[in-house]
């Protein structure tokens, strides 16, 4: 059963003693150093998710950890929403208005700020601004890093140029993959993929008894064979294109079954739209589920819903690292997703999942995923050996010991 | 661990073979009805909550049961909750354009009902002037029973007059109390009090390191002493008069946590606000916590903070039955609830729980629980005994039986 991380020494089941001695020593030899994050929200997202792990664990290696969430109005994060978009290449709306807004509230958010802390790192691009602001009357002290969780590098120019005004003053960015990094920036680059924790709630081990609870009270016959996709429900994470690919699939296996299992923010029309879309859709079919957090879904039963999948689909046209990936393999999970942003650095074709590049190959690698449960167990074997060795919340740690460190010389 | 249901026979652990040998008995003898059940929404609240298990139960015993969710657009959504709200004693306005969109929206759900079955029972008063609307063509065969889930003892006069006019056409209106139930009508009634499912994911049984693992993941230190209270987040919870008796008691219990667990439904503005509020007033206590849907709070996530509570509080200003005191008091926690609504059909004073009148009674009360843990396992084990007799599924499933039979003749 799960023991609740109270110490880094926790991972050392995953990482093995060695790995976590080394970051003890790095942590050691930054004698208590204070290290604040900034960030735009303190739930939702990936971002937050990993805070919640990250900052504890940087407490427990004896630095002085703290996170703080800038303000936001719904006109900022309007605003904030448009300048992602952009920066990710759509054509979102873009107006001088926008910019003054942006500014406007940075100031604000940059009064609060208390100069202390020896690293300050700030995730994307909402509080990016802070730094420049306070620069304005004096630099304050410490090494500043942003971390960018986005891909900006199919940016629409103007976003990527309005960020990288403010990035100048940096003394380190850090970016998930080499492919997403800009090639114009003076600042110091760091790559760095994110990473799952693997005691979270969305990661804990759970009984398969109780597996099969969950998703049997949404309705899913655990018995017959499921694909699972977790996503937001945007135009981006393509859930009709995931529905399409099903269809094809359950031709061949009559017996077929989809869930989505998503996270419906009703404060995001679009979103919101498309999950109505999709639950349409699925309305006319008893074998496609789609469950959200209207009608229960949290983080155990995202888990849950990992672990009861045959397969695992995801499909979306652009994407960052794919974090929900890594929680699968992590699980075990055969999975078949499409080959774009960070997932051909998770998944090695064929040797722990498929990558596809259109719908009918997807349906295919279903099909013959479900056919073959060797392959499958194959596949879930090495894709949990992938994520251990690669992506769990120790290596991160690992990671910003060695920045910090190579920062203070 | 937990089974699945797959029929009211996994019931009899709960309540012995001899109970759902009647049920089936009632059941057979009603020859495979057809039933309808007709609510406002599919997900959320305890309606779509009790009807997710209550219409599978059905089919299990040969009704061919059906559960329809009437159409809803925003303008819809909002004059019922004004209208709601009334019924309930509250001034929400109430203006003849409101009656107006009412009436159209139920006519048009009208159109829509096929005419063929046995029972249809309509739940609340949102799709309640579905049957006077066809009555002006022509009266649906079968007969209609009116499933009233609120307390409308305490109506605005008018509010309770616009629903009585309809009622009138029913066959029998259902009451959670006969203190619930006004005096000025003339169709019969029934008295049910709602139940859970204690096979549902917000009671199945749990794992006590799951538990734990669940609360941790919060912040919650599983080791000292937990008061919970689930609910909404309005006025009517009141969750500050909550605040205001846990920080009395905590001046006696100084390692004395709170937490707060909720749905925050972000397209309620009200709910939100008060949320917020509530959540502001945590910040300066790091022993509250609030911990909704944002942070990954789904049924399983619930579940568990029941079981990790010490004391169990709902103060609600107002409450209708308080399902989420059933819950609790069938996972066997102390309850410390305000004597309103359908909270003293639950809980007995000083034998499976405390009724107070004020916060300080109410801090009073959590003190002695709290120093007491011979009086919490005795409360605990007498309302779980509580529940077993009068409030799980099986009970509500033979009162429909016998309400059917009844009806036939």
């Amino acid at each position: 059963m799960p023991v609740n991380p109270e110490s880094v020494e926790d991972y050392s089941t995953f990482v093995g003693f060695n790995e976590i001695w080394d970051i003890r020593q790095l942590a050691d030899n930054l004698g208590g150093a204070r290290v604040l994050h900034i960030s735009s929200t303190a739930y939702g997202g990936s971002v937050a998710e990993i805070l919640n792990s990250l900052v504890p664990l940087m407490k427990d290696l004896g630095l002085k950890a703290d996170w703080k969430v800038i303000e936001a109005d719904e006109e900022f994060a309007a605003v904030n929403k448009f300048l992602i978009n952009r920066l990710q290449g759509y054509e979102a709306p873009w107006e001088p208005e926008m910019i003054d807004i942006y500014m406007k509230k940075s100031r604000e958010n940059a009064k609060g700020f208390a100069d202390n802390y020896d690293f300050i790192i700030v995730h994307d691009p909402e509080p990016i601004a802070i730094l420049p602001m306070l620069i304005e009357s004096k630099r304050p002290s410490g090494k500043w890093i942003w971390r960018c969780h986005i891909d900006p590098s199919g940016s629409i120019p103007d976003a990527w140029d309005f960020i990288r005004d403010f990035l100048s003053s940096y003394d380190a960015a850090i970016f998930t993959s080499r492919d997403f990094t800009p090639m114009d920036i003076n600042t110091r680059t760091v790559i760095m993929t994110p990473t799952i924790d693997p005691m979270s709630l969305r990661n804990l081990p759970l009984d398969p008894h109780l597996v099969e609870s969950i998703v049997s009270r949404f309705n899913v016959d655990p018995k017959r064979p499921l694909i699972v996709q977790v996503s937001r429900f945007d135009p981006w994470d393509d859930p009709l294109g995931v529905v399409d690919a099903y269809r094809i699939a359950k031709r061949k296996i009559p017996e077929l079954q989809l869930a989505f299992v998503a996270s419906v923010n009703q404060d995001d029309p679009e979103g919101f739209h498309y999950y109505r879309k999709t639950a349409l859709k699925a309305e006319y079919d008893p074998d496609l589920y789609v469950c959200t957090n209207l009608q229960g879904i949290g983080s155990i039963e995202v888990n849950a819903f990992q672990r009861a999948a045959d397969v695992i689909m995801h499909k979306p046209v652009r994407e960052g690292f794919g974090l929900t990936i890594t929680e699968a393999l992590w699980k075990s999970r055969a999975v078949v997703a499409v080959n774009t942003g960070g997932i051909p650095l998770q998944i090695d074709d064929g040797e722990n999942g498929f990558l596809v590049e259109n719908t009918s190959e997807c349906a295919e690698r279903v099909v013959t995923l479900m056919e073959n449960p060797q392959l499958r167990e194959r596949f879930g074997k090495n894709g949990r050996e992938k994520v251990r060795d690669n992506f769990l919340i120790p290596r991160e740690l690992h990671d910003y010991m060695n920045l910090f460190f190579s920062l203070s010389g």
